[in-house]
């Protein structure tokens, strides 16, 4: 197998691209060229939670980033993390969670790989189940492996300090998490170990353990974390703040332009394919303020949602924006009527004459405006365009009408059943 | 089997007496009385290490506790702690150490139970080695434990606390100590398990864990540390402060003796069994002066000599004290004299005429005092009594002579060879 060399300068580039930390960059090339003198690919190890089988752009990040060295010939060694999942996230808020069963583990790791092979390639991907290993794990091993490292040690690790000292609980077992992580790197003898920046105290116990147990140490390669929709907090699940790789194209479409603008240029750099000077034009132009940043936004969902889905499939959820959008633009406190309709009761269809309720909530002076107006496609009713001038409608139930950019009103319909 | 009830108060003060601590007793009191009704004797749980095989006075203190019970009819519970020997000490400095072979395990287990039959009924007690449920522990159950407790739980045990504050390591696998000490009371179904003081947080972690895997928890019974013949600390063999059960009677002796007046009470107290009338009439004495601390000393030796030994052994282990003890009496800086005899060389056995050495080194004004003195039998040579004039020596040695109780002299013997 052939391995592209790292010398080559604009490889290197793109390899630090959009990275948060390198430890280290150093060894790192050194490996990296000793690899391709060799012809022996790194060993890229990088897990996953498969008690959270859903991967979000958050996710994507690192995974483009697997996808790059893959290229360069590497191959990619997935761990389940089937046994750590019992313990819970490390990086951040955690309870201990009931062991997965084998099928659940089962299901939710197909899920899982069928999203991670959009991104990565599969054909330079080993998947190795940390049951493998930890099925057979006894007391002594576990003993050897806590022996290693000390509570003050661990307890320095940023989320644990935090927890510690305003007293929040951090259960035992949350001290074992990044040893078994660790561990993993010693079993399938990781050369590089890729995750977000918050799993760095974890990836770095593993490139102890490894040298302690006479291995060639990791190197650890660590991605920004992806900020969520909310602007605020790192994109995840749990926080409702995530934009999911398998979500339709209108739905990822959408959580995409809901985005704050300043997560426009992060956006674009990590989860996107634009060339350096693109990105420093966009940049600029955020900074000038010579861009309106929904025209940005909008790029940037049709590239995201093409990257998931197709150019197309991208295209036509920005069609379905702008409708939606156009909708969304109905103020939160419009005028309300009340209609008396001719006819039944309940769900009986009754008929509507849209002339008559316009005058009726004075959003015309006459007829003929009324008409003119619905000819020209000003009228929706509840967000959608209408060019009759009479439209079924339910009795007893309630409409939102919009004619052109700035005249709105709700009515209630109140049917008069007829004697 | 018939079980006495402890509502019998002088039982129930027995039982009490020169405890450290129960938790709880109106629980204990609860259980000793159902247990008495039932007939379904306690289940006494007493761990050790069998790294450290060898029992000593300080163990002794809850040995007796064990026996008392056993009088009563329960049932001691003797867990060989072969795991948890591998983690260390948990009540003080410690270091991982390297797993004892079954082998060891098994040989220092003899040695131990040995020692620990000498006080403890062996007829009333079960042993239970730990590898019976640890050998086969695997991964989920260690984390199925230490999901219950948390890191600031733990730290909060005094000796953890200090050692945190003050930099010095606690391996993560001592937070495990604590742990396995409690699946054993699950295990065994202990109803009281039975420690030093310093044992007091692990015990309480047993009586917590029970509570959660539904069981009745455990009551603890908790023994004062003895303090070693240094007065000061904790009777330990690291420290070397210790009286070993096993010890000769004139080593055991002896060092008791050594041991600083202010522990002649706690020890007649912990490690006799003198009524309490005549433990108040001890304090007294030692309170108000009215007795030599060294007969007391001596009885303390006689009585636990006797224990460990025969009451013949305490009294010729007292005659050999008294003997050894008065060579003792010889002050550090006395004269020393170089006496020229005429004889050999080497080890030639010389003739030493006592009179003429001790005219020499004017402990006497003539020959006349000198004979007078041997004939009275004031003469001590190496602190044994001379009633000859003349004795065998062995040339170029050294002697140390006494008369009576005030007049010492060091002789340093040169031969002069004849010719």
């Amino acid at each position: 197998m052939s391995i592209k060399t790292p010398s080559d300068s604009d490889t290197w580039k793109l390899l630090k691209k959009g990275v948060a930390e390198i430890i280290s960059e150093l060894e790192l090339q050194r490996m990296l060229k000793a690899s391709a003198e060799s012809g022996k690919p790194l060993r890229l190890k990088q897990g996953f939670d498969p008690s959270r089988p859903d991967i979000h752009l958050g996710h994507v990040v690192g995974l483009r980033k697997l996808r790059q060295f893959q290229e360069m010939g590497h191959t990619v060694v997935l761990i389940v993390g089937d046994w750590t999942a019992q313990i819970g996230d490390p990086s951040g808020e955690s309870v201990t969670r009931p062991m997965l069963s084998a099928d659940e583990v089962r299901v939710n790791a197909r899920t899982y790989m069928e999203q991670f092979f959009k991104v990565v390639d599969r054909a330079k991907t080993e998947v190795r189940w940390q049951s493998e290993w930890f099925g057979k794990f006894d007391l002594s091993q576990v003993i050897r492996l806590t022996s290693k490292f000390t509570v003050a040690q661990f307890l320095a690790r940023d989320d644990f300090a935090k927890r510690y000292q305003s007293g929040r609980p951090i259960a035992i077992t949350e001290l074992l998490y990044p040893l078994l992580q660790a561990y993993d790197s010693v079993v399938v003898q990781s050369d590089v170990e890729f995750g977000g920046i918050d799993q760095k105290f974890n990836c770095l116990v593993g490139r102890e353990l490894q040298a302690m147990e006479g291995q060639r140490p990791q190197q650890v390669f660590l991605m920004p974390l992806l900020v969520g929709r909310d602007g605020k907090q790192k994109m995840s699940k749990s926080l409702g703040n995530y934009i999911g790789v398998t979500e339709p194209p209108d739905e990822m479409y959408g959580k995409v332009m809901s985005i704050p603008d300043h997560l426009i240029l992060p956006y674009f750099e990590l989860v996107t394919d634009i060339s350096d000077s693109e990105l420093a034009k966009i940049g600029q132009e955020l900074k000038s303020n010579t861009v309106n940043p929904m025209e940005l936004k909008k790029q940037l969902a049709r590239e995201i949602v093409g990257q998931f889905h197709t150019p197309q499939a991208a295209l036509e959820a920005q069609a379905a924006f702008e409708t939606t959008f156009q909708r969304r633009q109905v103020p939160e406190n419009i005028p309300e009527f009340v209609l008396s309709l001719p006819g039944g009761t309940g769900t009986d269809s009754l008929s509507l004459d849209i002339p008559q309720a316009l005058l009726a909530t004075r959003m015309v002076k006459s007829r003929s405006e009324a008409r003119r107006l619905i000819a020209q496609g000003a009228l929706k009713v509840d967000g959608k365009s209408v060019g009759q001038e009479t439209i079924p409608v339910p009795a007893d139930s309630a409409l939102t009408i919009t004619l052109g950019k700035r005249r709105f009103a709700r009515l209630k319909l109140v049917s008069v059943p007829q004697k």
